[in-house]
C-alpha cells in the first residue's frame, strides 16, 4: 500500500550508535531478552495494523520492573524513542515500530502476582494474556470482564494503553471501568504506584490517565484489576432484521428505554454470511441484519428482560428472534462473532475503522457508511458493538492493488469523520496509534492537543515515547 | 479550634491591588454577580468543614461560560488565586477561600440544558444541584446516580471536583462513572471540550483527570452526564447484628461473593441512637450495629439476591433481618441515614473522615478505630459506604474546648492513617482539599505527589487555582 502516513524521520545520532546501543542493552539483560538480528526482529515490525511496517533498532524483552526500569533509564539518559509492545495485537498501528527505536516487549512478564477474592482483585504483570486472568478464577466463579476478540493472545498491558473494550463491555464497562491500580515505569526509570484495593485514591486521578494513554506517559509492568462473579446464567438472543436500519434504531431504542443487556452485537448482511461460512454458528442467512443480545442472571431475570426487548424489536418489525437452547449452542454463536476479524482476512483484505457514535445516531451512521463506501467501489461489513454505539466496518479491499488500497484509507478517513460529525469519535476502544493519528485534528481544536500534549511533556518531556503516535507530526511544539 | 493546618501567606502585592482587582472584575461582570463588601463576603469565608475560615478577596458570580473565561483570563494575567465554588458543601475544606483570593462561584449557572433520553445523557451547568438533575428526569422514569447526602444543596460542579460518591455507588459507580464530559475553562480563559454522548474519547482521558482534581486544573462550567433506568422496585432491608465486627464481616463476605446489591450502608450503635432519635426511621435499637442493604429489580430479583445476602448474614449471626413493608418505611429508612451528619451535628461537634480500606480490612479497621478514640477519650459514630469499604467516622468533641478538638484532629488524623496502612487511601470521596492536604506524604512518596504536580503544572503553571489544597505547602518546587 501506499504509504499515507508517514513516520518521524528517524534520529541520525541514535541509528549511527546502533551497535554502543546493542551493546549496552546486553548489560541490562540476559541474552534471552534482547533482540537484534534483523532476521529475529522481523516479527517485531508490525502488529495487526498490518498496512505499515519498520524494523527496529533492537527489541528488549525484560523480565521483571527492575529490568523495564533499567532499560528505561538508558534510554531516557540517551533520548532512545521506546516503543512498548504487549501482544502486538493493535488495530491501529499501537505497537509499530520505528528504526531508531527499542521495542519494549512485555511478553516475558506473564506471571499472575495474586489472586484475592476476599477484595474480588487480580494483580497480574502486564505481559498476562486478557483470557488468561479469567481462565485462573473461573473454577471459583469469576472472571475479568473487558473481552477484546483478540483476548487470547492480547495482554493486559495493551489493553490497559488501548483502553480496550469487547463486547460485553455495554454491562461492565471498558478497562478503565475495570482497572484498580498499575505499577508504572516513568521515562527516567523511577517507578511509581498507582491506585490499589480500595475505592478510590486521593490526589489526581493519574491511573485512569495512564488508561487508554497509549504507552506515551509510563510503561505500565504490573495491573490489578477487579474481578466480577459470573452470572447465575446467560443467553445470547438472535435478533433477524430486515434492513440494517430497522436493527440500529432498535438498538437505540433498548437504550433509551433505559435497558442495559451484558452485550448487543450488529452484523449486517456481509458480516452474516462472512462469519457464517468459517464458524457455522447457525446465524440465520434470509435476514439483512442481526443482532446478538446477551441477557444473564436467574431464569426470571433473563425472562423477563428478554421480554422487553422482544417487545421493541417487534415495533421495529423484527423477522426472526431465536434463543439459543444449549451451551455449545451459545458458544457457536459467540465464536461465529468473535472470529469476525479473522473469518474476513479469509476472503479479503480488510481495514477495520471503529469510530464511536451517540446511539440517536446509529441508523443514519449506518446508511452513510454504505453510501461512502458504495462512492468509492468497495464493500463493507459492519460487525460491531451496538451498545456501545462503537462501530466497526471492516472495509474490503486487495492489499496487491495500490489504487483499492488508497481508496479504502479514503473511505476508512471519510467514516471516522462522519463518525466524528455526527458527535461521536474517532476510537471506542482501538486506540488512536499511527492510524487514526492525522484525524485528530478533526476532532479536536489546536487547544485541546496543546492540552493533552502538556500532560504528556509533564511525563515525558524528551518526547521517547511510542513517539509516532497519537499526536499529528507538524504543531507538537505547541506544548 | 487551634490551627494544625496552615494556608499559604497572602500574596502582598495582590492585597495591596484589592480595590484595583474589585473595579477591574466589575467591568467584567454584572453588579450582582461581584461581592466585595466584608459583611457579604461572610457566607463565603469557609464550607461545611468549618473548623477553618479566611475572608476572600472578593466573589464572582458569573452567568456563562464566557463570564468565567473572562474572570480566569484575568486573574491568570495577574497572577490572583481563584477559589472555586459550588454549594459550598465541601467536607474537606475544598472551598475554603484565602485572603488574596477570588472566589469563583457558579451559583448562577443553574440552568439543565438538554436532557437526551435517546442517548440517556443530561447536560447541565456547573451550578446545578444533584438532586435537580434526578428531580428533571424522574417523571421519565431516569435518575442520576451518585448520590452524596448533601445532594439538595451540592452542586454538579462541585461533585465533579471531588469525584463524589454517595450510598448507592456500590452498583451504580461515583462521579467519574457517570461523567461524560464537561466544558472545561482552562487558568488562562481558554475554553475546552472534553468528552461528549459517545462511548470514550480518542487521546488521552484528560475528563477522567478532571474529575476528583479539587478545582486545580480548571474550571467546570457545564457537564453531561449519564442518566439511568428507575429499577422496576427497590427494597431496602435491615440487618441488625450484635457487634460492629460481625456486620463488618458480613459486609465483606457478601461482595467476596461477588453480590453487588445497590447500596450496603453501615452504622454502629452510636450512630443508630443518634439517627433514630433524630427521624424516627425504624432502626432496631437493641443491636450493636446494623447495616441497610437495599436490593432492585423485579420482585423475583430482589427476592433471589435478598435469599443469598440473609445465608450469609446467618453465618454472621445476624440477630435482626426486617423487610420495609412500604415505600414510606423505605423512605423514612434512607432519610434516617440521609441526615446521619445533620443528627449528629444537634448533639455534639464532629469531624468526619473518609477513609477508604479494602473489604478484607473493614472489621480490623472499625476495631482499631474505637481503640484510636478511646486512647483520646472521645467518642465515635460509625456511619458509611460499607460495600465501598468507603468509612466514614464521625469523632464527636466540644469545639469550644481548644484541647479537645485538637485531640479530634489528631484522632482523625490518626484513623486516616490506619486506613493507608491497611492497603485503603485518604478519600473515599469527600476529597483531600485542606483537610488531608499534609497527610497526603502518608500515602505517597515524593516522586508520586511529584508526578502529580507536574501534571497539574501542565494546567495551571502558575498555581493560582485553590493553591492551598491537596499538595503539602513545603516542597512544592518539585515540580
Amino acid at each position: 500500500m501506499a504509504e499515507a502516513i508517514s513516520f518521524l524521520a528517524p534520529r541520525a545520532d541514535v541509528l549511527a550508535r546502533r551497535s554502543e546501543i546493542v551493546a549496552d542493552l546486553a548489560d541490562l539483560l540476559a541474552p534471552e531478552c534482547l533482540i537484534h538480528e534483523p532476521r529475529e526482529l522481523m516479527p517485531f515490525e508490525t502488529d495487526a495494523f498490518v498496512s505499515y511496517r519498520r524494523m527496529p533498532l533492537a527489541v528488549a524483552l525484560p523480565r521483571s520492573t527492575a529490568e523495564v526500569a533499567a532499560v528505561m533509564k538508558y534510554c531516557h539518559r540517551y533520548g532512545i524513542p521506546v516503543v512498548p509492545r504487549g501482544a502486538g495485537t493493535s488495530l491501529s498501528g499501537g505497537a509499530i515500530p520505528q528504526e531508531d527505536a527499542v521495542v519494549l516487549g512485555l511478553s516475558k512478564m506473564n506471571r499472575i502476582l495474586d489472586v484475592d477474592f476476599a477484595n474480588r482483585t487480580a494483580t497480574v504483570q502486564a505481559g498476562v494474556t486478557n483470557l488468561n486472568i479469567s481462565e485462573n478464577v473461573s473454577a471459583d466463579g469469576f472472571f475479568y470482564a473487558p473481552d477484546p476478540s483478540s483476548q487470547l493472545a492480547c495482554t493486559i498491558g495493551g489493553n490497559i494503553g488501548m483502553n480496550s473494550g469487547g463486547a460485553h463491555c455495554l454491562k461492565y464497562g471498558v478497562t478503565t471501568n475495570n482497572l484498580l491500580g498499575v505499577k508504572l515505569v516513568l521515562t527516567d526509570g523511577t517507578v511509581i504506584d498507582l491506585g490499589g484495593k480500595a475505592l478510590d485514591a486521593a490526589g489526581y486521578d493519574l491511573l485512569g490517565l495512564v488508561c487508554g494513554s497509549e504507552g506515551q506517559l509510563g510503561i505500565v509492568t504490573e495491573a490489578t484489576v477487579r474481578l466480577i462473579a459470573k452470572p447465575e446464567g446467560a443467553r445470547p438472543v438472535l435478533f433477524g432484521f430486515d434492513t440494517s436500519e430497522q436493527a440500529g434504531a432498535c438498538v437505540a431504542d433498548i437504550i433509551a428505554a433505559g435497558i442495559v443487556p451484558v452485550a448487543i452485537e450488529f452484523m449486517d448482511k456481509q458480516a452474516i454470511e462472512i462469519c457464517e461460512a468459517f464458524a457455522h454458528a447457525g446465524y440465520p442467512l434470509d435476514v439483512g441484519a442481526l443482532l446478538i443480545v446477551e441477557v444473564e442472571g436467574s431464569e426470571a431475570e433473563m425472562d423477563d428482560m428478554l421480554k422487553s426487548i422482544v417487545d421493541i424489536a417487534r415495533t421495529h418489525k423484527v423477522k426472526t428472534v431465536r434463543e439459543c437452547q444449549s451451551a455449545t449452542e451459545a458458544a457457536l454463536i459467540w465464536k461465529g462473532r468473535k472470529s469476525a476479524f479473522g473469518a474476513t482476512g479469509r476472503i479479503a483484505d480488510y481495514i477495520c475503522m471503529d469510530g464511536t457514535v451517540p446511539l440517536s445516531q446509529l441508523s443514519y451512521v449506518l446508511q452513510k457508511t454504505t453510501e461512502i463506501v458504495d462512492h468509492y467501489g468497495l464493500r463493507v461489513a459492519n460487525v460491531f458493538h451496538a451498545g456501545d454505539g462503537n462501530m466497526h466496518p471492516l472495509i474490503l479491499f486487495n492489499a496487491n492493488d495500490p489504487e483499492d488500497a488508497a481508496k479504502a484509507e479514503a473511505a476508512g478517513n471519510d467514516i471516522l469523520r462522519l463518525c466524528v460529525d455526527a458527535g461521536g469519535c474517532l476510537t471506542g476502544e482501538h486506540g488512536v496509534g499511527i492510524e487514526k493519528r492525522d484525524l485528530m485534528r478533526h476532532q479536536y481544536a489546536e487547544v485541546d492537543l496543546a492540552q493533552m500534549m502538556s500532560v504528556r511533556a509533564a511525563f515525558d518531556p524528551g518526547w521517547i515515547l511510542n513517539p509516532s503516535k497519537v499526536f499529528p507530526l507538524d504543531g507538537r511544539n505547541a506544548a
